[in-house]
């Protein structure tokens, strides 16, 4: 089976753990040894988000940009291709050590397109970079033309997440996927380009959602099966209540119906409703270290066209 | 031809110039038009330096590492893979900008083995990130086990610059290449790594020469052409002096013998020569400006087993 499986970013950094690069690679480290047995006998394709990573770039520039002047943070498609060289590095070399030798492995810059008409330019939601005190936030609103929310006593900047419309790269990682290779590719959910004028494509601020582009990654390459791994093993209804059950399978549509709420695992839904209702084929939301039964059909929430209403576990 | 074009760290951030994204996106700008004009009838490869850039990631790290204490600057590994993915985002979306809409291009992140026994881990010599006071050097070398050199009247880091061994990422190098695509990778000579035990690789704290990881990888890719790209337009002997010649052609062990000055043009040399004596073909050191005449025979200073002796132009 051709496997791509989009890793949530506290796959790679644990909330609230101090973002060195010792706890990323450890927990790289980690999803490295569970992917790892899944490799036989499938192709894999690994995507990975990276909102801690870009949050702790931002920082990093804006704590330089007081010390010179002249050197602002730089923009955030910028700052996703810097996160997609680390995080991808990590993960090649910790996959690297635990599959045999002669797999060959390949990390691949990703740009991605979005519509500058999208209704996400007209409706930021995403937060990114440092915190700031209400007066210096809208100082800095001003002064850079950000958009800036409420972060509970704090503001931050908040920037547009577009939806992924194409994926540059997609050639070159079927190629070597055909190869044999594993691929780590569409990081954080891709470089945010779009096309400013005929032919000239540019760099935009804003971040496109990891699981979205995972599901279209997955599409393009006529993947059997996307797994959006993540840190609980399936996805519940009445979640946190007593009465909470865990779905087993569901169709797209009577997934949709359920409404889960906004915040993380709406994207979660769509993308995997999506690739489910354009392919025919499932997609799975579960856990990471059950990577060995959700591959093999008995772990997760599976979502095809195939199964008919909602059953639970 | 295949040519392995080699961009040197001031074709994307010219010396004095602030460090910002539009600098260098400036800068990869030209460099793109400029290589694009080889294009055609040529499999392209492109590698970069990235000295600039892991100079100032370190010095946002080292900024951001005074406001939380407990986020030490990234080893120098994981910056060269940052760098990897912010150079490489810079050179493909501006290529893409000046090719036909239908050239594929993929950036791959590129580690590079080295030998933990290479003589430069006992003699480090290549300046990164910050300049700092003497004092403040000692203590930092003290607390974290840095090799320190003066470097003016301030003290700097020096870490060692380790010989490219094996480029991990060779096979989906040339097999996207075979594809018609044009590839930027090994950046700053690759991301330096070493295998810590059997089958266990990890980072090490090193840079490593672009230009002989570039040699390298054009003779792994059986390369027809290294091209040795700087801000001169050919390799001088009596440099700044009256009687300055500038090189035509040299056979390499001509051209070893004139004993350049270790600086930057030493390794440039070496790179020239190893690739000129291991595969009987052409490397030029000249200006990217020139990259048309240089890849029609016409400019630049070539190095090959087929010249005689040295020929001034």
């Amino acid at each position: 089976m051709r496997v791509v499986i989009a890793l949530g970013g506290n796959a790679l950094l644990r909330r609230g753990q101090p973002m060195t690069a010792e706890n990323q690679r450890e927990n790289v480290r980690i999803a490295a040894e569970q992917i790892a047995k899944v490799h036989k006998g499938n192709e894999l394709v690994i995507a990975h988000g990276n909102g801690p990573q870009v949050g702790l770039l931002a920082l990093q520039g804006a704590a330089y940009h007081q010390q010179d002047s002249k050197v602002e943070t730089y923009p955030l498609d910028v700052l996703g291709a810097e996160t997609q060289g680390m995080i991808g590095y990590m993960i090649e070399q910790e996959m690297g050590n635990v599959l045999p030798k002669d797999v060959p492995f390949a990390t691949l810059l990703t740009q991605v397109e979005v519509d500058k008409a999208d209704p996400a330019f007209q409706n930021p939601t995403k937060f990114v970079g440092p915190v700031y005190e209400k007066e210096e936030a809208e100082r800095l609103a001003a002064e850079k033309g950000w958009s800036i929310k409420a972060d509970g006593d704090k503001f931050r900047r908040v920037v547009p997440s577009p939806l992924p419309k194409r994926i540059f790269e997609l050639n070159p990682i079927k190629w070597i996927l055909e190869k044999g290779a594993v691929v780590c590719c569409a990081g954080g959910g891709g470089i945010p380009t779009y096309f400013e004028s005929e032919g000239k494509l540019s760099g935009i601020e804003a971040v496109i959602d990891k699981d979205l582009c995972s599901s279209l990654l997955a599409r393009e390459l006529d993947a059997d099966m996307l797994v959006i791994a993540t840190d609980v093993d399936a996805t519940y209804i009445n979640w946190g209540k007593e009465d909470q059950k865990a779905i087993f399978e569901a169709h797209p549509q009577a997934f949709r119906d359920l409404n889960f709420p906004a915040g993380s695992m709406g994207p979660k839904v769509d993308a995997a409703c999506e690739f489910a209702e354009k392919t025919g084929k499932v997609a799975v939301i579960g856990a990471l270290a059950d990577i060995e039964a959700i591959v093999a059909g008995k772990a997760g929430t599976r979502i095809s066209t195939k199964f008919e209403g909602i059953t639970y576990r």
